[in-house]
C-alpha cells in the first residue's frame, strides 16, 4: 500500500509500506476513507525531536476490512471513526472517561495512518461506527476532525469549564484552537475571545462563534484582555499551542479560581511553580479522552449543529502529503485533509 | 509591644516594635491571643529567600480593642480569628471563593501576627467573630489552625476532590499534610496514605484518619503507593510541601484523570509541561481561600467535631519564639504555638 514516511526533519515522502495485517485478535484492519495532518506531526517536521523514517499520521476515517477473531462488535464493511489514542474502553482509566490514557492504550505512533490501510488495535474499544453506514461525501472532513482535533478542542473546552455566564479566551488559532472557540460556543459561552494575528483565521474563528479578537501575546496581549473584560482574567482559557509562551499566556490570562484547559501538545516548557502556586487556577488538561466524546461529536455533526471540518482549508491527495505538510508549516494552510481514492 | 522579628536567616528575636495604630479606616486593631509559626516561616528561616529585621507571623486569634470608622460588622470586645490573607470579602473573585486572591487583598507580611498586637486590614471582610465570645481556652489551639493551617489542609483536600470511594495520598507530614488528612477524613475518604518517615508524624496521621503510611518517597514512594492500590495512582492527591521532588511525586501519585491539590507555598519549582501533560491530572491550588471556609471551620472546632490543635506539639511563650522556630526547623516540632499573656 502507499503510505507517508517521514524519512527525516522536513522530509516526507509517499512510499510503498507493506499492507497492515492483524497482529493480535483484538485488532481490526481499515481501508482509510480519509487522513490529515495533524499540528503535532510538525513538532518533528520543524526538528523539535527526533525522527527517521517514521510512518505518519494519527487521525481517520474508515471502513473495517477485517477483524481479529476477539472482535465481535464491529463487522467488515462498517465506516468507522477512532481515537488516536486506541483504548480497551472498559479498564478502571477509561470507565473514568480518560480512555487516552487507557492502561492498555496504544499510540497510532508506528501504525500510521497517512496511509491507504491502517492497523488499529483494540479495535472493539477504539472504534465507533458512524450510525447510517457510509457516510455522505460532505461530512467526511467533519467526521475525521472528530478523530482528534475536533475532540482535542472540546477537550479543552470541558477542562476549561467553558459554558454559560463564563468569559472564556482562547490561546492559539490553529485548527485545535478554532474547534475549541466551535466547542466553546456549543457549550453556551457568550464571550469567546480568541488571540491570532492571522485574518482568516480570525474570521473562521468568528464563524465558529468568537467574539473578540486580540492581535497581540504575552503580557501585552494578557494586559488587552483584562482590559476587555473589565480587569479580571478571563474564567475559561483553552491551551491550544503547546510551548512556553503559550502556557504561561494562558495561566496568566485566567482569573483565580479559573479553569485552564491546555491540549497543546507540551514540549520544552517549564513551569514556574510560584507563578502556577499565585495564580490560583484549575489546569487540567493532556491527551484528549476522544473516545469518551466520539458519539457525541458524531451525532452533532451528523445532525449538522457542527460544521467543524472547515478548518480544512487545504486538501490534497495523499500522494502530495509533502505539499499538506509544506503548507501547515509555512501557515499558508490552517489544516490540510489527505484524500484517498 | 513586644514582637517576632527575623533579623536575617536563622536570626529570630523578640523585640519592642511600635504599637499598630488604625491606618485606613477598613483596619481594626486586635489583641493577639495566640500566634505560632507556619512552615512557610521556614523559608526564609533557612535562607530560602531574603529576609532582613522583617515582622514575623500571619496566622492568629485575637480580641478587638479598636476598630476603623469604617467598620461597622464587629464590636470591639469580640473575639476573632482571621485568615492569613486580608481580603474585603466582597470583590467578585471574593464571591467566587478565592479570598486570598481578593482584588484587593493584602497579605500580613509586613504586619507580622506573632506580637502582642496586630493591624488587620480589611477587618470586616477578613475577621469572623468566634460565636460564644472568649473561646474555651482548650479550643483555643484548634481554632488558631483555622487562621491558616487548617484551612490550608482543609483547602487542599478539597482541590484534591477527595471524598467517599476516593483513595487519597498526602505528600508532605507537616501539619499542612497532617491537616489535609484530617479534612480528607472528615469528607468522607476511607483509604488515606500518608508519605512519612517519622515515626510521631505517622502517630499524629493515624488520629486524624489516615490508613496507611509509606515511609518511601520520589519514584520509589510512588510505586509503593501504585502497589498498594491495585496497580494506579491515587484519586486524588496532597502536596503539602512545595519543593521540586514533592511536586513531581504528587503528580506522579495521581491517576490520569485523578486531582492534585497542592498548597505547598512553591519555591524554586520548575515543572515539567511533558510530564504534567502525560499525566492527564487536575492541578489546582494556590494560597487557600481560608476566609471562605472559616465559619464552617470554626463550627467543626467548637462542635468537637475535629481536633486540629494536636499538631501543635510545642508550646513556648511569645519570648521564646526563637526556641519555637529552632524546633521546627530540626524537625523536632510539628508547629510551634507562641501563648500570649
Amino acid at each position: 500500500m502507499r503510505g507517508v514516511v517521514m524519512e527525516a526533519p522536513g522530509r516526507v515522502v509517499v512510499t510503498d509500506r507493506p499492507d497492515p495485517v492483524i497482529e493480535e485478535p483484538t485488532d481490526a484492519i481499515i481501508r482509510v476513507t480519509a487522513a490529515c495532518v495533524c499540528g503535532s506531526d510538525l513538532w518533528p517536521y520543524r526538528g523539535g525531536w527526533e525522527v527517521d523514517h517514521a510512518p505518519m499520521g494519527h487521525e481517520y476515517i474508515g471502513e473495517v476490512v477485517e477483524l481479529g477473531s476477539e472482535v465481535t462488535t464491529l463487522n467488515v464493511g462498517d465506516h468507522v471513526v477512532g481515537s488516536f489514542i486506541a483504548s480497551c474502553n472498559h479498564c478502571e482509566i477509561c470507565l473514568a472517561g480518560y480512555q487516552s490514557r487507557c492502561v492498555r492504550a496504544v499510540g497510532m505512533g508506528g501504525i500510521g495512518t497517512q496511509a491507504e490501510y491502517a492497523r488499529i488495535p483494540l479495535a472493539a474499544g477504539t472504534l465507533v461506527p458512524i450510525t447510517d453506514g457510509a457516510p455522505e461525501a460532505d461530512l467526511v472532513p467533519s467526521l475525521l476532525t472528530a478523530s482528534d482535533v475536533l475532540g482535542t478542542g472540546w477537550f479543552a473546552a470541558e477542562a476549561a469549564q467553558v459554558g454559560p455566564g463564563k468569559t472564556v479566551a482562547v490561546v492559539g488559532d490553529g485548527a485545535v484552537g478554532l474547534l475549541g472557540v466551535l466547542a466553546t460556543s456549543e457549550l453556551g459561552a457568550e464571550r469567546i475571545v480568541v488571540f491570532s494575528r492571522h485574518e482568516r483565521r480570525q474570521e473562521l474563528a468568528r464563524v465558529f462563534g468568537a467574539t473578540d479578537v486580540i492581535a497581540t501575546r504575552g503580557d501585552e496581549g494578557v494586559a488587552e484582555l483584562t482590559d476587555l473584560l473589565g480587569g479580571l482574567g478571563a474564567h475559561s482559557v483553552i491551551e491550544a499551542v503547546g510551548n512556553q509562551v503559550s502556557m504561561e499566556q494562558a495561566i496568566a490570562a485566567c482569573r483565580p479560581g479559573g479553569h485552564v484547559g491546555f491540549v497543546g501538545l507540551n514540549h520544552g516548557v517549564a513551569l514556574d511553580g510560584k507563578q502556577l502556586f499565585g495564580s490560583a487556577v484549575h489546569l487540567h488538561g493532556g491527551p484528549a479522552p476522544v473516545r469518551r466524546m466520539l458519539p457525541d461529536l458524531i451525532e452533532r455533526i451528523q445532525s449538522g449543529a457542527i460544521d467543524p471540518g472547515l478548518v480544512f482549508d487545504h486538501v490534497v491527495p495523499l500522494e502530495q502529503a509533502a505539499e499538506g505538510y509544506r503548507a501547515m508549516d509555512e501557515r499558508t494552510a490552517i489544516k490540510s485533509l489527505l484524500t484517498i481514492d
